[in-house]
């Protein structure tokens, strides 16, 4: 298991990364066959290809993150964090124009400290214009 | 499916239950058969007495909570928030004495809106003298 240390440090690298537009830098953080879900209720994204994807559309929208609380640890392999994102959601989809979306990320790590996991907790009414 | 103002008032409710150390109040938020995880990677507790002995007790050391973000919601039956426990840890437990515990809670839900999981993410590391 990863100590709580290196599960808080990854997540912290993972907004300083997102932050710089180092979409291929995230991707580096997830282990093989890692899944994510964001949001939680989307079908989940469970191939390299599809996190790399989805990062740089991520990075292409002029993603930020700002921490919010945490990330906090737990008695397993598994950290928390609340943070807002701040996106330039693409004219012509839902929401077009500046957001900010205030969300849960939950993410679990495997013994080498790569991210196996990430849901994000955020619905539709977390949309908020920027 | 409970809809995510439903989820989410019933986190707040959860938080001024708690706050007013109403116990079987916040009991009664919670499904038949829900199961709470707090911390995570501790033996969940998996019926009503167990759950019930859980805020009796976390009532007893004084149990305060305050809402550090959130509650947001998903597109599924799941919303989460952060906030910061006030405890008074019993003398002779591990950690005695007055603590405050930031920390991410995670909660499912029914289609009738009771609480069916509960997930408290938190490390040891997150215990601080209050």
């Amino acid at each position: 298991m990863p100590t709580q240390a290196e599960m808080k440090a990854t997540m912290v690298k993972y907004v300083e990364r997102v932050n710089a537009g180092d979409a291929d830098g995230v991707v580096a953080l997830y282990a093989d066959g890692a899944t994510i879900e964001d949001p939680v209720g989307s079908p989940p994204r469970a191939d390299r290809a599809a996190i790399t994807e989805l990062y740089r559309n991520a990075v292409a929208t002029n993603v930020r993150l700002k921490i919010l609380a945490g990330p906090f640890g737990s008695f397993a392999n598994a950290a928390a964090m609340a943070a807002e994102v701040r996106v330039d959601v693409p004219v012509g989809f839902p929401g077009e124009g500046p957001k900010r979306i205030p969300l849960v990320e939950v993410m679990t790590f495997d013994d080498n400290g790569k991210i196996t996991s990430m849901r994000a907790y955020w619905g539709a009414e977390e949309m908020h214009p920027a």
